[in-house]
């Protein structure tokens, strides 16, 4: 999850609130960096698009920072937004740089990323968050608001595009994406969390029918349509896709989302595995990190910190067929070339090299 | 479990001993029944079999309970010995009556087992288990040593059998059924709680493993014969059956036991459908009972006490094709009839009665 403590309680570093549903902390700081710089209509500070100005700050782990790794390789931004790349766990204060030698951060010097949110405002009051943007001249976070940092890179950053990058969010297309993308967070993105972090037997009931119904919803759009809105990929389905890898592995057991597995649902999981097998989708994904995030730190959910083995994850390369729908993955534009050295997932968290 | 509190720790009634790996007490009041009621080779004293004279008490969530359901029904023992059941959940003391109109059961006036225990040693030091064998006139338990009980039920209580009744143990096979039963018991029936009670990740990736190569074992025996042992079911079936139909309902998401569903297994899913259907097996499984014990009880592995939704579980009753494979499941005898009145199983507590 992208938050630390801000849903909950940020005293006891807990998740589940007794008795009560879950509700997810939704104020980001909503500054954006645009094409033109101009200031956002809330009066925030305009920031310019500029190469190598900033730092996107991630974990491998967390659904909504996934959704930048993808939109950034998928349009080939990796030499105009450089990465950062937070550690699997976090404390009830910060993501911190821990994969990184030293556990500081190369480009901004910072051992927890709380620090680019201080620089910015001293008195932070809300839960340290990924996806996040920081400004590398002042090592202050610019945004970290998640949703429009892809939109962004979809539209605002197009000067620095690669040979061939998709369209992402086409403007013919963009009220059925934002519909559809809006029931898919709702129901789905933040759906299995309201499951997972319920407090009551009757909060956790009434979450997991709402979220089976929207899977249910998805199975049968996704059963004659390649991809959620048109025929190409789209900011929806990076959205859906990034709930979904983390589905068997994690919420299935973990949120207790289990009416059945992803890999039940014929259409949702050969769409899933589409997605999965497509370049920059996932080649992303670091099952271990995932694994790991969840169930060691959600501890009021798993007090002992275990990591189940299972499941086995080598099902994401099976054939999955989609392509007799038809669809043209990438419209008019090419996939995106391997991952760049030092961006790479470690083989070991990946599909084949996971143990089970 | 059989057990409420003598796993680990009797003063916190918890199951996780952290650090540890799980280890289960066998410690049984060993006392037997038999035909001619001789003394135990250890010097315990002798009960003899007699019609009305002895009450088996259960809880239908517990799997070694569950076995001696299956065993009585099948050898239509349900006249000659009167069955008690406690509901699914318990204190640290003990498995309570509460189903019972007043919460006291009809035949022993008891509202706890452990009730029964203290009747026959005031200072019963282990935990109160099911299942339990009580003397109605002394009100006094005589057993709970479980793996004893279903064997005695088929060699010593055959002047009650009815008729129809398979042979569970027969004479020829005993060797083979032994040592099936005893590898089933260390790897699978004990190991999905070694999974789930694993006080570390060390012991808990060691469990997962030793569980899932038996799995592998038991799949590849199943696939071309019908039953574990010989051609018809025996007592080495039941005691497999019964941790089978926990294992997508609980052990999978609970205990972790999650490299695949069962469903997941060809042969081993077919095999548990085919038992599930016939009379005796499914007609004794109370999946409410069973799903509320494990997520309810165990606080220090799920502190919400939130009882999943999940998973489906009308499949159970899809076709199995296991006639194909040959066998007799009664061997030279027949199935027994539906459940007596007042023992049938709740009709929203089963496959198909269950929301999901």
């Amino acid at each position: 999850m992208a938050d630390t403590d801000t849903d909950t309680n940020s005293t006891t570093g807990s998740y589940v609130d007794f008795g009560k549903e879950f509700t997810r902390d939704t104020n980001y700081i909503n500054d954006r960096i645009t094409a033109d710089g101009r200031p956002g209509d809330d009066g925030s500070p305009g920031w310019p698009v500029e190469a190598g100005r900033y730092r996107l700050v991630v974990s491998r782990a967390c659904p909504w920072a996934n959704r930048t790794i993808i939109v950034r390789r998928l349009l080939g931004l990796e030499g105009a937004i450089s990465m950062g790349v937070c550690g699997p766990t976090h404390d009830q204060r910060s993501w911190t740089f821990d994969l990184d030698p030293g556990g500081v951060d190369p480009v901004l010097g910072y051992e927890r990323l709380q620090q680019a949110y201080f620089a910015r405002f001293p008195d932070y009051p809300r839960g340290i968050t990924v996806p996040a943007i920081v400004d590398v001249p002042t090592k202050a976070v610019v945004t970290n608001n998640y949703p429009q940092i892809t939109l962004d890179f979809a539209t605002e950053w197009t000067a620095h595009h690669r040979d061939g990058a998709p369209q992402l969010y086409p403007q013919p297309l963009r009220d059925e994406i934002d519909e559809v993308a809006h029931r898919v967070y709702t129901e789905v993105n933040n759906g299995v969390y309201r499951c997972g972090f319920a407090g009551s037997q009757e909060a956790y009931d009434a979450a997991y029918d709402r979220l089976f119904t929207a899977l249910d919803w998805l199975e049968e759009r996704l059963t004659d349509r390649r991809f959620l809105v048109g025929d190409t990929i789209t900011e929806a389905d990076v959205r859906l896709f990034t709930t979904l890898l983390r589905f068997d592995p994690v919420y299935h057991g973990h949120f207790k989302c289990n009416r059945n597995k992803l890999s039940e649902f014929p259409a949702l999981w050969a769409y899933a595995r589409d997605l999965f097998q497509t370049p920059g989708f996932g080649d992303t994904a670091d099952f271990d990190d995932i694994k790991r995030h969840y169930y060691e730190v959600h501890t009021d959910v798993n007090p002992t910190g275990i990591v189940p083995k299972g499941p086995d994850l080598r099902n994401w390369l099976t054939a999955h067929g989609r392509e007799a729908l038809g669809g043209r993955p990438f419209g008019d534009g090419t996939p995106p070339p391997p991952p760049v050295a030092g961006e790479q997932v470690d083989p070991r968290h990946t599909a084949e090299g996971m143990p089970c």
